[in-house]
């Protein structure tokens, strides 16, 4: 184990003040806060690893003077409200009963058909049903995934820097991390792969740095994985946010071009989910797989949770069938592509000076580049509190915690005004910590 | 460690035939059928403790000629489908957008606010939103709260038998166990309860004997308790059931009384849900205790699938807000009363030569025991499956697997002729397989 590449709580606790959220009665606290108080049995080991810096993006997220580019939430005004509305009427008209009991384990049988003809015409080779399970969530797959294949101590090869949910899902499984180098180069990568439980790979606009990675890329990482005979966990939320024309093949696709008949038992886990182009409220995700992982990940959801509400499967299952998510995706793009746009170009006004980036062809998030080793981006983020405007410092997604030289700045959940607003705010906060840090001559 | 304490996959495959639910399309198997094929890493080790029988219920469920006594499943025909309909619709015109998100990790205030009040009445002492956590089904509530305390071989002290799915739900923690003697006569009680992380006790009508415990028993364990220093976990699944007075207060309720005021900080952690009262498709449970220890597993639960869906919880909170879940419970007893009248008259008339038991005062179990050591009913089962019958062997409820001299019958799924035909069956299954049992003389 290499406790080192997880964040620290003490680290987070620096870099993040404690926020209320207006919907909650639970502060936000570090976890030494959240200890029971003396005298009772301790909480398990996993935890002194925690982190809260995810519940305080959510809850800074509800604040009106404050300009968040720190969560990861879409466009609230896009929910689909009464398209919802009406399909849950529908729902329970077409199902009746049958949705309120607790339903397969794997989830909505009819809803698992759906995501495998998407997955089909994806990927140009059949899946079937028996390659789908229902999950709440995108994370849930993530939890489910890590308890099904990792033991403590065991290793995991992630791409590097990473989505922190990930590392937060797997964190009571204490597994230990070697970074994925998508060229492939890096010493040591073959033994890595040949070790690892499995491979992380976010190939399309990651979380955080919104990087599309190339079809060559994704097809050598395929030729390595099936030769070191490991799995590859493509986690695959943003697909529906593509500005720039379209992302191409996953990795499952280059999978099935190789296998394109019978029972697919390739080495790809695939993670999906609705919260992008329809809303994150639904908790509907899933992961396709060979049938015997499905099968077994059923026994691990079931010792989970039993099951996922069939109610929000059924609604989700008309949202797809009457074409309403085909349709509404669209539009959600195109907004997402003005409030990206908007954002970049405010940065390049306010920013440029000490920052850098790439604009990414889909995703949520921005990943700048500090320029100049005198920025801090942990201590940014404390200037930036000041100026009431948040971003997701880089140490978040390093494992190790090392990484302070850039951020991640959303521009999915915010007016082109606001966005440019926090801009602002954010070169203001620049100029702050340059002018605050320690040896500047007065 | 003691692994033998965890029901083996080997023995409930010898238990339980393989069969497929018509709505699910994976085949139920054991774990050696469900490991990948050869030349990938391999499953964690916990996966070897597997079992798959909850699977097999759930399944045996869906046969139309087939007489299951064999699940823990509310009877569908009184799920409130009109009800739930009308409620979806105010839910979604009352909240719009808000309840799209993903929402506060511990749920929706208003519905966390309502669940605070109802224990705040049942134990006569003020509990807040900041005591509750919801969850996906009081399940989630076990998998969170072995998550949050629980390091590999450290003791859980558990009442015996017990849940199946509170064994499944620890599994990944790899815990070990004791046996909660509710006399706390038995030798090492006390050394044992000072070395565990938490008690797991199910006071009311318990899966699967539907024992109602005394409250001498729960203050006398609420004492040893205390004087330990340990964790409390006390599992409510079944106290709407009360079909012959009330249950009485609860070990929470206990604990309330010797702290009427302030911030509560005792060592009861408590586990509620809607799936009895209302339906289990919800997926809406309650963990009630301490704040700090509701902080703590706020954050286990963002990284176990960030939040539950708030549209259940919108739901939820509608049926409770607008008394339909007080006005529906007593037509729930009435139902379930009648049938579990039913089903004892029927074993009194069919199986009282072979086995006894108590008449459960609530719940949803009767737990038969064998009155001859002839009768094995793992062996049993067999012959009931052929008969097309199901009931749950002993041993499942053993984690030592060794219990074979009862069975869990359940008499809330079917209407009484029902009940009436599948004892019949039960008591031509028990003939055979003394029958058949090695060594009789032919």
């Amino acid at each position: 184990m290499r406790p080192g590449w997880f964040p620290g709580s003490g680290r987070l606790c620096r870099v993040a003040s404690i926020i209320r959220s207006p919907l909650s009665a639970v502060a936000v606290r570090s976890m030494s806060q959240s200890q029971p108080r003396a005298g009772r049995p301790a909480l398990a080991s996993w935890l002194s690893t925690g982190n809260s810096i995810t519940q305080q993006f959510m809850a800074i997220g509800g604040q009106a003077d404050f300009v968040s580019l720190a969560g990861g939430l879409p466009a609230a005004e896009l929910y689909p409200v009464e398209a919802m509305a009406a399909a849950q009427e529908r729902a329970l008209t077409r199902w009746g009963s049958a949705i309120l009991e607790y339903g397969p384990i794997e989830g909505l049988p009819a809803l698992r058909a759906a995501v495998a003809e998407r997955v089909s015409a994806a990927s140009g080779r059949r899946f079937g049903p028996e390659n789908v399970l229902l999950t709440t969530g995108a994370m849930q797959g993530l939890d489910l995934v890590g308890k099904l294949l990792v033991d403590p101590g065991e290793l995991i090869v992630s791409q590097f820097p990473t989505y922190l949910g990930a590392l937060d899902a797997w964190r009571p499984r204490a597994p230990r991390y070697e970074k994925l180098d998508w060229s492939l180069q890096a010493p040591g990568q073959d033994a890595a792969l040949r070790q690892a439980k499995f491979v992380y790979a976010v190939p399309n606009y990651s979380n955080p740095t919104g990087v599309l990675v190339s079809q060559e890329e994704r097809a050598a990482l395929l030729d390595k994985v099936l030769a070191a005979g490991t799995w590859l966990l493509e986690d695959d939320p943003y697909l529906p946010l593509q500005f720039d024309g379209p992302a191409g093949p996953g990795i499952l696709a280059h999978h099935a071009q190789r296998q394109p008949s019978g029972a697919y038992d390739g080495p790809v886990i695939y993670l999906g989910t609705l919260s992008k182009s329809l809303a994150p409220g639904l908790r509907v995700g899933w992961i396709v797989a060979e049938a015997s992982l499905i099968a077994a990940l059923a026994l691990v959801k079931q010792s989970t949770d039993i099951a996922s509400s069939l109610l929000t499967q059924a609604l989700a299952l008309e949202m797809i069938e009457s074409d309403f998510e085909a349709q509404h995706v669209p539009k959600i793009v195109a907004t997402y592509r003005e409030r990206r746009d908007a954002l970049c170009a405010a940065a390049s006004e306010h920013l440029s000076d000490w920052f850098e980036w790439e604009v990414p062809p889909g995703g949520m998030f921005v990943w700048m580049r500090a320029k100049t080793p005198e920025i801090d981006t942990d201590a940014l983020y404390a200037h930036a509190l000041q100026e009431k405007v948040a971003f997701v410092p880089s140490s978040v997604f390093d494992p190790d915690g090392a990484l302070k030289s850039a951020m991640r700045v959303n521009f999915t959940r915010s007016a082109p005004e606001v966005l440019t607003e926090g801009v602002r705010r954010l070169a203001r906060a620049t100029r702050r910590q340059l002018e605050a840090r320690p040896g500047r001559a007065a």
